[in-house]
């Protein structure tokens, strides 16, 4: 392997992303009447201050150290870049939760050279706990130490624990799909936004499923849940790294057992 | 009033009683394979080994400082007291959250003198943050330090963040009037358990409903609330310290918009 594709260098460089995200967050987080954009005329898609500021920070350390990488961002236009690298940088996932100021948004960072992500960061800077993976290594860091995180062993369907953020999923649809696998769960909860993934690739929780995603929303954690032993694909089995309907599982097994659920409602 | 009803020596005795919690049920979050019972044949409500543990500690400490207070915990039978002094306990609030490894799970602490509450705590010991308040007083510690804490100003209902743990609420007619109010909102959120009533303290959201608690769940949030400028009723409008259907507020103004819609599903 190409010496400038050295792994190592680039989970360096995504944790310095993330800690610059945090630092950039924080101070918003919890203050009263944070200035909120309505994105959409329709619906509640706050974007905030903290989000810019924190995607600002991340961009500006990447002109520095990768003026070659490529980004795609959340809040700003997509930087091309010339060296196969490329970071997909989601600021504040969850806004809704972060203006709620529930501690389950997060700040998403990974890294692809054109298509599925190799390296993921998903962080919580208020609880001041992040999960990252890449190649086939996952590790936790949190309140209480640092420990490598695998996914759940396999379980039949009756004994897993599913999430999703919202019980209307996305279309009439989406929420039919996701509730023909909810009913043969043993438990369903809700609200957590990224950190149902954290969760997931710690070996807390079977399945989460999601639709209506987009790229940035998902590729960090696609890259920590496979670095922990599980996958995610869309309802159709098929790559997930460009968002849409997401289904994220501990093992194949019960990944199979869902999407056997899922697929007649794939879009 | 009488020295022995002392309210500041109580709130040292509830911090080192959730601070007992904390030590108990910590060594048990987010190990696999925890020992979870199933306490009602229908249904999903676990009691895990650090549920008990946890009310054994704080079960001691009180038998130590307060032989003569009541006690009324989630796990074991009630104490009746002969002090006047009444102590609610709920180790672990949030079981089936405990078990998803989610930080939303609380240890509930509160002291009453025989109906309402004088004094709570809600601590969610993880994260290492916890909320209290008494005699018009609260405040908040956590991982970026303490500070006093204030319920938010009246806003009208359509600008209002509501939050409840499930989307069933409870029955189907719980959860017809919690949709009342629901409809009428700016933003909904799942899945915090006793997390949202410390976010209503902190002058974060505006509205949680549930239905169905118990005196143990609610008795801690209405201590917490009040002592921060909120407003805990049952859906009728009266006193909701015996739990059933709960409606919490951040000011007297948001609870009539809430209550106009709720009430015609009160039991």
């Amino acid at each position: 392997m190409d010496a400038s594709f050295d792994l190592s260098d680039d989970l360096i460089l995504a944790h310095r992303l993330a800690d610059a995200a945090g630092r950039a967050i924080l101070p918003h987080f919890r203050t009263p009447d944070l200035f909120a954009d309505n994105k959409e005329a329709s619906g509640f898609d706050p974007v905030t201050v903290a989000d810019r500021a924190a995607e600002d920070a991340m961009r500006a350390l990447l002109a520095e150290a990768r003026p070659d990488d490529g980004i795609r961002g959340e809040e700003y236009d997509c930087v091309a870049g010339r060296s196969g690298r490329h970071w997909v940088l989601d600021p504040i996932d969850g806004t809704r939760g972060f203006l709620s100021g529930t501690p389950t948004w997060g700040v998403l960072v990974a890294m692809n050279r054109g298509d599925a992500p190799v390296l993921g960061v998903i962080d919580q800077p208020y609880i001041g706990e992040r999960f990252w993976g890449a190649e086939g290594q996952a590790l936790c860091r949190g309140p209480h130490g640092e420990r490598a995180i695998r996914t759940r062993a396999p379980r039949p369907l009756g004994e897993a624990i599913l999430f999703t953020t919202f019980p209307e999923v996305g279309s009439e649809r989406d929420r039919a799909g996701f509730e023909a696998v909810a009913r043969g769960v043993r438990l369903v909860r809700y609200g957590m936004d990224c950190y149902a993934y954290a969760l997931l690739a710690a070996g807390q929780i079977d399945l989460v499923i999601e639709a209506g995603l987009a790229a940035y929303d998902v590729q960090a954690p696609i890259a920590v849940i496979e670095a922990a032993g599980g996958i995610v694909t869309d309802w159709r089995g098929g790559p997930a790294h460009q968002g849409g309907q997401v289904l994220a599982a501990a093992n194949s097994d019960i990944h199979a057992a869902a999407l056997a659920r899922l697929s007649s409602f794939a879009d």
